[in-house]
């Protein structure tokens, strides 16, 4: 089957709970054989994203209620050495993504800190936010995102970053959005080596 | 400005030429500040991507006529070290991309390469395919893409990788897209550290 096709989302899926089985189902090929954290989080976040927008019933294509953004940042010393890295803020630098361009980094340093996906980093527990205008600090990437769920990605007691998905709608995420992530950061972090 | 911003494309751009002429234009204060290739590749293909998708003259959202897939592949000794790596085959793997999930690696060994990637990547040449079906030894990541077209990443006597276009009309790209990517190729090979 070609790679693209695992983003389709069969008619017959109706909840948000089928669908991130369906989801999970779809990007344990879509990981197989391959350990590198870049690639696998390249083809996991195009797999979410467009299977998404093919999800009308809860998110689709409408300007409305999709998803606009659904991608990666990871904590910088897990990325390829280069020469810019500034050693006195700890940060999380912008991996693959699908969507419109992003912040290249979050600054995660105790009392610098601010904005959803630092939350979520720091204490190591989802955040799911229905209105970023009223969550304090946030970080506007795009002016048009509404709510947003940000899952870490944990290894034992470490957090090597996040996955961080936007919507066009207010309160666009929610519990069973949260389970079904979770459980999708839970398979990314065992199937890459970090 | 927010940074998703950046890949708008205001109504007075008219011609291939302007319009990669304003990509161009937008991806330079995008890079800026970071020399990570994986950041920097998420934000190019973002940036390219959603701005054909916003250029309805030539491509647009349209099924008949959009690009479908815009991304990376990279040679493999430029990314994080992980434990499967094939020493036998000289590969190019995955990177940063929009569209749906595609390819994880593509073989670049002598007499084992296939694709156009691997060809653009092995002469370190624009492959211009106005039509994939015909192409010789054609890698199908997608069934729907009818064109492509691949520019090499050339840093010195080095190639890197190669950025990779795929779109949904026969004949989608032609001489004025290849002159704009392979500036855009250049600029990106020039902004990080490989």
């Amino acid at each position: 089957m070609p790679h693209a096709e695992s983003s389709l989302v069969p008619a017959e899926i109706e909840t948000k709970s089928q669908f991130w089985s369906h989801v999970y189902d779809q990007l344990e090929p879509l990981l197989d054989g391959q350990r590198n954290w870049v690639s696998n989080l390249a083809n996991t976040s195009a797999l979410i994203y467009n299977a998404l927008l093919a999800f009308p019933a809860h998110f689709g294509t409408e300007t409305d209620k999709a998803v606009n953004w659904c991608g990666f940042y990871i904590e910088s010393s897990h990325f390829p050495k280069s020469t810019d890295l500034n050693s006195e803020n700890k940060q999380l630098l912008l991996g693959p993504f699908c969507g419109k361009p992003a912040c290249q980094f979050i600054n995660v340093t105790p009392n610098k800190a601010r904005g959803v996906c630092a939350a979520a980093y720091m204490d190591a527990k989802t955040k799911l936010v229905p209105d970023v205008e009223v969550y304090p600090g946030h970080i506007a990437c795009d002016g048009e995102t509404k709510s947003e769920i940000v899952c870490p990605l944990v290894s034992g007691h470490q957090v090597l970053g996040v996955l961080d998905l936007d919507c066009l709608a207010l309160a666009g995420f929610d519990e069973e959005d949260q389970k079904g992530l979770e459980k999708i950061a839970e398979l990314v972090v065992k199937a890459c080596d970090w």
